[in-house]
């Protein structure tokens, strides 16, 4: 770090994403993103705002059409409805904006560890309670707090909470502020959205990187009480006035009209998940239950996910790998097309029956 | 302020930046954004990304192709660039990185307005320094600071430093961060890039939402020693991994590559420019020095802006006017095409005449 920085940040600890590699031979299952291209209509929106000459003008500071589109779909108001450059931005001035408080932010010992990389870019106090057989136990939040935060589907474990054993947790944790980032809600679960109107304190943070194929374009977004909305509006003001550009407005628009390309991408990733995971059930993997569009395995041959994860990059299959204590021993795996899922199958046949017939080569 | 927020933001000054309007009967001179597109070039990048299929997937978090182009624009090498969602974004990582010390930040008295929301944001101490007869002097920098940031040319001023002025300060304040926010260079400045090698706390920022007409796409930079810039990606990588989404990306390394025609047009800005101010002293207006894409006028028939203002809106012009003290009398108005300057010069005639006539009726 420069001696010339602010000691406050002199400590940071950033995220580090899953590695990012263009290059076509590669199966690249290792960060979540959709295998699909976006809808065609993506492709027609962003060839009309290209052709329509005005990328020298600024971007409506609000994205005001992209807000009412979003609103339109779950049925709010656009004033319930915050924007941000990718969800990630989204959480940032979420956790500046709501968590800097006296007591603790309470979220997962496993889940998304770009978590406590904002905690340590804002100075917010954070706890982490522990996983019970690798499932949130909401019952575990029930404690003074300055705030909660946990993916549902919880990553990179791929676990569900229904929306009403949520309810049960805002029933009573009234007074601080409770996230739900739904970064893999569409591939199972059910969006705590619909609470939004009874509870002032919920926030439900979503990204177009996933289910909508949109990653290489960062979008995301926040839905909640009018009131939080403001707040998060003069923190992005402060910050950024125009964090979603003009193509990626467009683009976000229309990836939310076309419903059934949507529908049927989301059913097909569905599909793919429940043939992997059989797949691997087969080849004696553990497999945790997941509503996400990825599994997260290990299998007892290794007890160290490194070692299977660098012998599938020899097959030019990149896989997620997190060299932390307790799940060192898992892959996280990207649900891919029917055909990427059967190739990572065949290899990992390939990978296991090397072992099996020369044990001492394989180590 | 939602009662919930975290208490360090309560009581944040956002900024406001200037209407935002598609509509194409406006003639819009009112947030500085170049009246001409972007290079042909940008849109048949923009068109190849588009169709090779990768939207679904993240952009490279470290942007390193967009990188390289620009080091190589200024010859210098990738790890002295920082990429951001816009230079706003850029100077909100800068001011958390650098700024918060235990010293005030010194920055002119009349500026750009995000400086305060920054400082506001993250809690950071400043100090404003007079301009003299709407100058920068740089002696009076020359006291104890946590840092130092004005642009060059000035906004909403336009009066610019030569570089050699910036190097006699940059000489004796070799202990804090000194920021030389260049979004206007491209329009008759030159840049201070060619110092960072010498001075390691210096810190040239440039948009490409000026010069190089990709304000609807938000990309902007920072330039300087490779041990600040890796303080910035340390920041920026607890903040958001992917700012550049594909298409912003490939769109600027378009803009970087067309020499000819950003030279041309910003060629034609400044003659736009200089045939504005001509004809604007020709009808009495006080027009300050300006080397930027802007021009900062009063007219003694008018105390406060605001009525000019007004009076040029009902005539379909959007300029840009700030009820602050001591520069409530002023209009910005950026340079448009020389069509759009015609006709601002036009209606100015009208409105100028039409007061002389009916004394009574104007104002």
């Amino acid at each position: 770090m420069s001696r010339f920085c602010s000691p406050s940040i002199k400590n940071v600890t950033p995220y580090t994403p899953g590695e990012q590699i263009d290059d076509l031979h590669l199966i690249k299952l290792n960060t979540n993103e959709n295998p699909f291209s976006p809808s065609p209509l993506v492709l027609d929106a962003l060839k009309d705002e290209m052709t329509n000459g005005s990328l020298h003008l600024y971007p409506d500071p609000e994205s005001q059409a992209l807000k009412k589109c979003i609103a339109d779909y779950y049925e709010i108001v656009p004033e319930q409805v915050f924007l941000g450059n990718g969800s990630d931005e989204v959480l940032a001035h979420t956790f500046l904006s709501f968590f800097k408080q006296n007591s603790p932010l309470l979220f997962p010992d496993i889940t998304y560890s770009f978590y406590t990389s904002y905690c340590s870019l804002y100075g917010i106090d954070y706890k982490k309670v522990p996983l019970q057989n690798y499932k949130i136990n909401i019952g575990d939040y029930k404690q003074t707090n300055g705030g909660i935060i946990f993916p549902n589907p919880n990553a990179p474990t791929g676990s569900i909470l229904t929306v009403s054993e949520i309810e049960k947790l805002l029933s009573i944790n009234t007074e601080s502020i409770f996230v739900v980032d739904e970064a893999y809600v569409d591939f199972g679960g059910e969006s705590s959205v619909r609470l939004i109107d009874k509870y002032p304190n919920l926030l439900v943070i979503q990204t177009l990187s996933k289910s909508r194929s949109l990653a290489g374009m960062r979008v995301g977004f926040a839905m909640g009480n009018s009131k939080l909305i403001n707040t998060l509006n003069s923190v992005k003001n402060s910050f950024n006035s125009y964090p979603i550009d003009r193509l990626s407005s467009v683009a976000a628009i229309a990836a939310f009209q076309d419903k059934d390309y949507f529908n049927e991408n989301r059913q097909l990733i569905i599909n793919n998940r429940e043939w992997l995971k059989k797949s691997l059930l087969e080849l004696n993997f553990e497999v945790l239950p997941s509503e996400a569009n990825f599994l997260f395995v290990s299998h007892p041959k290794f007890n160290n996910g490194l070692q299977l994860t660098m012998k599938l990059r020899e097959k030019n299959i990149l896989v997620r790998h997190f060299n932390a204590f307790p799940i060192e021993r898992f892959l996280r795996i990207s649900i891919g097309t029917q055909q990427q899922c059967t190739y990572l199958v065949e290899s990992l046949k390939e990978i296991m029956f090397y072992r099996h017939k020369n044990p001492a080569i394989a180590e």
